[in-house]
């Protein structure tokens, strides 16, 4: 039987009320306004799946956590894949006939198509168009656009821009180069009692997008630096790796360790105002699907709940069928559902404090329910224990219903038959896992709980 | 093979025809009347969960059906409760300054809060003011509030009363007494030919309030009274208990019998015009709910069903995790959700003979199906069988549709494979049991079916 | 492994993009109007369950295909029911006083109860109206109306004509007779590789309806002639029976080789522009149902979709608990829904080429699901293989969505874990089987997949 004070510590200490997503609690604006910050930092850089773009930022994000940087050479074999030359940008700009610079990366790293191959050349009008991608829907924003695996130059810029383009030469510069080198890739490994793991990735190829995804790089990191604090039972791997290449190559070289990831989370964009959004992972009922559930469906969260589908971020490769792991997708705002996505209105303006401090709360609880999640056994079984006279009921009675408070409690007891853990009360119930695990403990605590065998394993 | 004249006497006798829930045959209203005429009876009666008020009551229902009192002394361990000591009040009253009873028990027994302690001061206004309750909402009523197991004293009146009193003495009479005595309640066996239960409890407690619960007290003793004339195969148990303390001191003193009830029904609210309601056992699906949601939710009837949650009557007992027994909770309306719920609201002309009616005939539905529930086989399950020269089709072709006894008859046949009993024909075709039961009856009396071993056992 | 060239053949040539249901595309119109045209040959004969009419429309669909009739002598017992004798008729009118006649067979055989004795009397209008069937509510309509297996004669007329008639005498001719004969059926099979079959079925019995069933004895002709040129797993029998008493001859005389059907489909009513609607076989789930779901309700497609139940078509004999076969109704508008339904106004302007050839896209798409469903198994199931420089994916990134084309790829490869066919692919992605198909197709003939056991047997 574990005892109440062995559980108790466990909880981020969280307040158990539960809030509507969407507000978050004073308290929580401070660690929204470092997200935010940190997330400034990273912005400017110019990123991509290789290069020294991404060192800088794990460089920065080293600041915080203790993070291993990985190097896997160019020409590595990862699966199916070939890990591409390393890929840095020194400059790049169109200059027209008078010499002044039209696009120019100095003001926006969107300018130039991400893996571009190098130009400096005199052209025609006619000839640099096909060169030059824009948003006829959305004239006055520059778009995202990438070349990874092939050979091809490009340039982005608003369509207005384009539109006022002259008849006449263009000098145009892309002062790039693709080198033997290698992939860049960064891990933080918050260490629990158990090896059992907790997976939590972040792509990190991206260059200047506010939402997506220095969100979630800097979410991530301070959810690791916070964590330092915190006796886990798991571990807890953070990664922040280059999209589908990095998820591979990280794959490829703990592919005998995988099996240890008993729960996942992809995270991206999670400082915008929409959403929630979780996709649930392939498996479809894993314990991490359920405690996503649980933190954003129950009370009166409402949110975007998706069954998987083998588009979107790195959970593609974790779900691939040679893995199956069970790693969902977090979001506010789902990928290209908002009309800010992959252009340069991703600013930084595009994501607040407030916004980033409810995702970390979401985050944060979702660990809560990984950590403290258990199976209470009731040991009055036959009718309901007497709650009043253990002062856990109110002394009144007669009004329309039993508080929230009391419903817990009910909930708990009625539940509490070895077949049912904490988290499956919560989805039972509707009540939030908060309430359900607060009233458990004080039942316990009253001696009218025990612990039972854990039957809610990994997934 | 059980024979046609077998079953055909165990119908209730209510019509086969479908009626609208809400629309009772001409034929139900003398039930109903007489339901109305004991439940005004039993209205005017002080009961609380022990005393006086609760034998009084009983010795009304005993006039119509063979009741034994059970009396359970004070102080007796029941699980985890201890039965309380017996309440009895004699009088109760506020009288101002000038002698004038403010509250008076005589006009309303809600006045005083059930179990209160008893008192008799002068005290200030300011002080009285501290122990009375009221319902600002509802400022013409006077709320129903208890203290069962706290020691504390309490009236209640209307709020436009409690705003129109002075300052000044008044003069606060409770002549209540809390005494070792016992918990009573009573019980009635209609025995059938099995020893296998069918439990039908109301709740006791509860003083003059009309729908909550002497519309349940007069209807069960009605019905206890009409099946005398009816052989049955279950035997049926009717229990009138406190709320809580009195179905844990009937599960005490018969827990090695509970096995024997194969199904339940705890019964409240059952005279007012709304739902019909049914909150489903903690099986979920049990005979008894299906039972009830063939009576209640085929042809083109319509109520509310509920998935069972642990806060309501007694089902909170029966469906405790050591008990979790196959009983639900039907109601018209459900608990606190009409604005007269526990006020003295909650009156006379708060229910009606017609309402009572059609919940007795939902019941009795219930009670008939319970009873008359069978496994067809087919016998002629290759195609199928020639209706029309049986007499059981219409001669001329064409029509859009087949008639809804034509559809029986087609739905039991291609049903008719071993594995569906009538009751589970009901729920999948969406048609009466009535019509599925008669449409049976026909086909097995013309050779067409024989009676199949019952695969559709306890729940 | 099954190779690429082994299943590309057996594709019907119908076009991988998908169309919105109600939308053929050109190159289809010339079979809807060569069913069209067949369907308006068979439309004046007047057929009944026995007799001339049915043996002559069989001549005339066995100018298609190489049709075999099966006379099944009057008398012949067949599970439940008897062979009736057959039925012909010459003529039939009513005269007036004056000689005119008031309606004639030869204007539209509905005006004669089908299967009506013969009468030929002078008899006043009283004794006449008894014997006269017309449609209140529809007033220019003649209604379709039977008397199979009873003794009676009738009439039908519009109305208005009923209502038009004075009093006096008239001179009343059915000039039929029922006489020892056969019951006759034709059946066509085009031969697979295998002796499984695929059962497709129309009612022969009704005289001059167009949509009911005209229609679906000119599609399925046609699908049958089409098929000649196509070589097929599954052997095809094509079935054109009476109602009810010519599908349970057929069960009967073939009792012992249903086991061979592995899939069927009732048809009729495919020429109005309603549903298209699909009622599910009583196994509710089996392979025919989940094609159906995949032609009638991924991409775009909108259609009514509707659980088994014992009345229709012959679906009612091929899925009797006694044969339980996987064989669903294929229609466009249901029986009953529609006003021309067994009406004089289901005639050949109510049903189009069009719709026809719709129709017959819809059943032909669902073959080719039958024909060519298999199992992947991903070859590279660990992350996804890199589709890029296969050729299978847009080298260019950042755009909001995958193409559909991309989504089909990511499905199959994420799905082809052995578990899935390629059918259950298509009602998890909500993606057209066609795109799934020619997906997988290419993935097949890029290396990237093998072809696994079948897992989705016969249902």
């Amino acid at each position: 039987m574990q005892s109440h004070d062995n559980l108790a510590p466990v909880m981020s200490g969280i307040s158990p009320t539960p809030h509507r997503v969407g507000t978050p609690a004073d308290s929580e604006t401070d660690i929204g306004t470092r997200i935010h910050a940190l997330a400034a930092r990273l912005f400017p850089i110019c990123r991509s799946i290789t290069g020294d773009g991404v060192r800088e930022t794990l460089g920065i994000l080293g600041q915080h956590i203790d993070l291993t940087q990985h190097e896997i050479p160019t020409g590595t074999q990862v699966f199916d894949w070939v890990v591409p030359p390393e890929w840095n940008i020194r400059d790049a700009y169109i200059k027209d006939a008078s010499g002044r610079k039209i696009i120019n990366l100095a003001e926006s790293n969107l300018h130039v198509v991400s893996y571009s191959n190098p130009i400096h050349r005199i052209m025609q009008l006619s000839e640099l168009k096909a060169h030059i991608h824009t948003l006829p829907d959305q004239p006055d924003l520059i778009p995202y656009r990438t070349s990874y695996y092939s050979e091809q130059w490009g340039l982005c810029m608003s369509h207005n821009t384009f539109l006022a383009l002259e008849d006449g030469d263009y000098e145009v510069l892309i002062d790039a180069e693709k080198t033997v080198g290698h992939l860049t890739y960064g891990e933080y490994l918050h260490k629990g009692t158990s090896d059992k793991e907790v997976l939590l990735s972040a792509h990190i190829c991206h260059p200047s997008l506010a939402n997506d995804n220095c969100s979630s790089l800097a979410l991530l990191t301070m959810l690791g630096k916070t964590m330092r604090a915190r006796n886990t039972h798991y571990s807890y791997r953070f990664l922040f790796a280059p999209g589908t290449i990095g998820a591979l190559s990280w794959l490829a070289e703990n592919e005998a360790r995988v099996g240890r990831i008993d729960h996942g989370l992809i995270v991206s964009c999670v400082g915008d105002g929409g959403g929630p959004t979780y996709k649930r992972s392939r498996l479809g009922n894993a314990t991490i699907d359920r405690a996503m559930e649980s933190v954003l469906c129950t009370g009166n969260r409402q949110a975007i709940m998706q069954d998987f589908s083998p588009y979107g971020y790195d959970e593609r490769q974790y779900c691939s069928p040679g893995f199956n792991l069970p790693v969902g997708l977090f979001q506010r705002s789902g990928f290209g559902t908002f009309p800010e996505y992959h252009t340069s209105a991703d600013n930084m303006t595009f994501i607040t404090p407030e916004n980033l401090a409810l995702s970390f709360r979401i985050i944060t609880e979702v660990i809560d329910i990984l950590e403290t999640n258990w199976t209470p056994v009731n040991l009055f079984p036959k009718g309901e224990p007497q709650l009043g006279r253990r002062g856990l009921y109110a002394s009144l009675g007669g009004d329309k219903s039993a508080g929230q408070t009391s419903m817990a409690f009910l909930w708990v007891l009625n539940l509490a038959d070895g077949a049912h853990s904490l988290l499956d009360i919560s989805l039972r119930s509707g009540l939030p896992y908060t309430d359900i695990f607060h009233a458990a403990q004080l039942l316990l605590a009253k001696g009218l709980l025990r612990n039972g065998p854990n039957k809610t394993a990994k997934h």
